[in-house]
């Protein structure tokens, strides 16, 4: 448990307190610390006895063998790449809890039918490269490896080596760092039987019904676009509004009215990239590009939401009624599309029965209650995972129900529970 | 006439027709191109037999000495650079008009009691160091040297040297060009009898009215601020709205409402330049940066224009009312203030009678109608100038009263009828 908590010092961001863990994390995919802890990741695993299989999207399957070997491995798998500001647990928990599962396993001297393995999935966050568990994505065969390889990086805050230069693409970087690996991504040439994962919730529901357990039922429906306005640059001291087309004015406009539109379905509508072009004071923005995530418990809402939203811009960009003055144009490009998603019976009752047994000792009159079924709000690669193979995941509670920002924390008690929820589960499949 | 029109070859910008003249200029202050286009003018000016003085903010002063010299000399003045998507004609005009003025005097042996000379100013545009005007700013002693010395580049999309490491100081950029003169910047070591300029007009009402020539008499007065937001970095698909400090949404809804606000008073309120950290599809942005410039006819009207929006910037930020969920913060910093300013009665009509004088045989009935007073919407160096010195300013028409945006356009004609109207001016001036 101490492992699971303290064991993260590749990419430090933000410091917020003076305890080791008081912490943020800031290591995009593929940079200099994504490579550094991969390659502790893997002697790891070699010092754990596995056999390590890096594939073509930079993946990392690291695998104990069983008693058969005419059965694929079981695996925990989950990320090690974070946020520009990103925290301690989103994805690194799920891998440093399958490393310690491996490690159990062997002090326990505990022996299983099938393999048992652990993998690090490529830029699950998709801050980098703006396509999130593009990796899984590939491996499920749901996304062309030429489309992975050629995403180009997002300008960022974070200063990356190719920062100065033109943007990196994914598989440039892959070569960059040296994890540009030989082996097909595919679940045909690294099959498993299943794919387990414990996530931090990133959400506010476990925490503050004081419950110990998600156990992960189904995964909400989002997409990923990129927009762009283009007016007309022009003086912002001789221009009359009428006589402008101001890509910014009209972009203000449009993230006001997405949140109205999501918020009447029960959805949600963010922006967390915005470029404004020329960039000088005194000139109207005539280009505006932007990021727009729309996400919803259902893949129909989502696209209700996204079919407003068309409509509602181009009245924004003719200027009809708010008057923004002169028409924009506005272009849509879809980036990203992850429908909603439910996971397997026999995985969510392993996940349950072992939380059960997990929390079973607690001092409270009813455990089972410290227990429930959980929709996640943010993608995983056991979404991609789960298209293949049988899949599901559990959630433990994390501070405020916050993630992707440095203070993002889960306690020592909680890393350990999700532990060993995750081994008892795949002890528990492995058996059926 | 085809000199003004033509020449100005260094830093070209956006193409967008054939002709040789129809292309923008991206020559940003203190830039490559900047220090070539200085090399040319420092040349033609000695070729000329001028006097050359650089000073302490790169302000080159080029001085062609008259029969007497116990008096200072009379000054055509402007500037060099531009936006980073601006025309050919914004400031160029007036420094190749005084280019011009010294050539036709040297043409018709045309002497004159004081000296005639000719100013570049330093970073007029405000574009890459954010305040405009600073140069003459500090040769006025209104803006203090070590101030506009510290000056940082705005990050702006145009390719500059520095664009890779560290944001360069304006005294570093004056460094690197070699353009930091030794000679104090102020009115007291380089002083001046008038100060007259020559601008296209950057607003619609001489070209849509088919005029020729503004006689300006006033420049509206205009306020840049830095504004940030603060909110709080999280998950874009897990945080319900009533949870997040949304920085990025707060300040769309700040657009909307300055627009309003500044519209309701007959003011102008833009933002140029946004920026949201930490920049990546799937986080809340916790921080934005963006400038607001305010502008208006009276000093009085964009200062209750900033108070309004002071007080509703907060309400918004503070998430009364419209729901932006957590409260954010929101701090203002105020970069550049230019109150509104009348000109020069005397320099005034010197201008007023050279325009008329010029257009009198005009092919139209009423010669008169294409002459007009004018007040500027945008600032000028003449601004600053007039604070020390008599100082007026002419207008020409400009395509669509379009600036800062590389289809500015002047015609051939217009550039003439300026040039005339200011070699007039300065005789004028000189004889009086
Ligand atoms: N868990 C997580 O933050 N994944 C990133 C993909 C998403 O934005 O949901
Ligand atoms: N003339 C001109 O565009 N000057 C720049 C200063 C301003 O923004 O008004």
């Amino acid at each position: 448990a101490r492992d699971l908590h303290h064991s993260c010092q590749w990419g430090s961001g933000i410091r917020w307190g003076n305890d080791p863990t008081e912490t943020g994390m800031q290591r995009l995919a593929l940079s200099d610390e994504d490579r550094e802890v991969r390659d502790w990741f893997v002697q790891t695993m070699k010092n754990l006895k596995c056999q390590i299989t890096v594939d073509e999207m930079g993946n990392i399957f690291a695998v104990k063998p069983g008693r058969r070997t005419d059965v694929p491995a079981t695996f925990i798998g989950s990320h090690l790449d974070t946020q520009p500001t990103g925290g301690r647990y989103d994805g690194i928990l799920g891998v440093l809890a399958g490393v310690e599962a491996l490690k159990r396993m062997d002090e326990l001297g505990l022996e299983t039918e099938g393999g048992v393995g652990v993998v690090n999935w490529t830029n699950e966050e998709g801050a980098r490269f703006p396509m999130s568990m593009v990796s899984s994505g590939v491996w499920a065969e749901c996304i062309p490896l030429s489309k992975a390889h050629d995403l180009k990086e997002v300008p960022t805050v974070a200063s990356l080596p190719s920062a100065a230069s033109a943007p990196e693409t994914m598989k440039a970087a892959l070569e960059r760092i040296g994890y540009l690996g030989d082996v097909p991504c595919s679940y045909k040439s690294i099959p498993m039987a299943a794919h387990f994962e414990l996530h931090i919730e990133q959400g506010p529901h476990l925490i503050s019904a004081g419950q110990r357990v998600g156990v992960v039922t189904a995964v909400q429906a989002y997409r990923w676009f990129r927009l762009e306005i283009t007016g007309r640059d022009t003086h912002t001291g001789t221009t009359a509004f009428e006589h402008r087309a101001d890509a910014l004015y009209a972009f203000a406009q449009m993230m006001v009215r997405a949140r109205e539109v999501a918020a009447a379905k029960g959805c949600l509508a963010s922006v967390g990239i915005i470029e404004a072009a020329p960039g000088s004071v005194n000139t109207v923005p005539g280009r505006v590009s932007f990021s727009l995530d729309i996400r919803g418990p259902e893949t129909a809402l989502v696209a209700e939401v996204e079919d407003e939203l068309r409509s509602a811009f181009d009245e924004i960009a003719a200027a009809e009624g708010a008057g923004i003055g002169k028409p924009c144009q506005v272009k849509w490009t879809l980036d990203f599309d992850s429908p909603a998603i439910k996971f397997h019976e026999d995985c969510i009752d392993c996940v349950q029965e072992s939380a059960l047994a997990v929390v079973a000792d607690a001092p409270v009159a009813d455990t089972k209650a410290l227990v429930r079924p959980i929709m996640s709000g943010a993608g995983h690669d056991s979404v991609f995972a789960s298209k293949r193979v049988p899949t599901s995941m559990i959630f433990v509670p994390c501070r405020d129900g916050v993630s992707h920002h440095p203070e993002e924390f889960c306690s020592e008690d909680d890393c350990a529970t999700g532990a060993s929820v995750i081994l008892q589960a795949v002890v528990r499949y492995d058996r059926r």
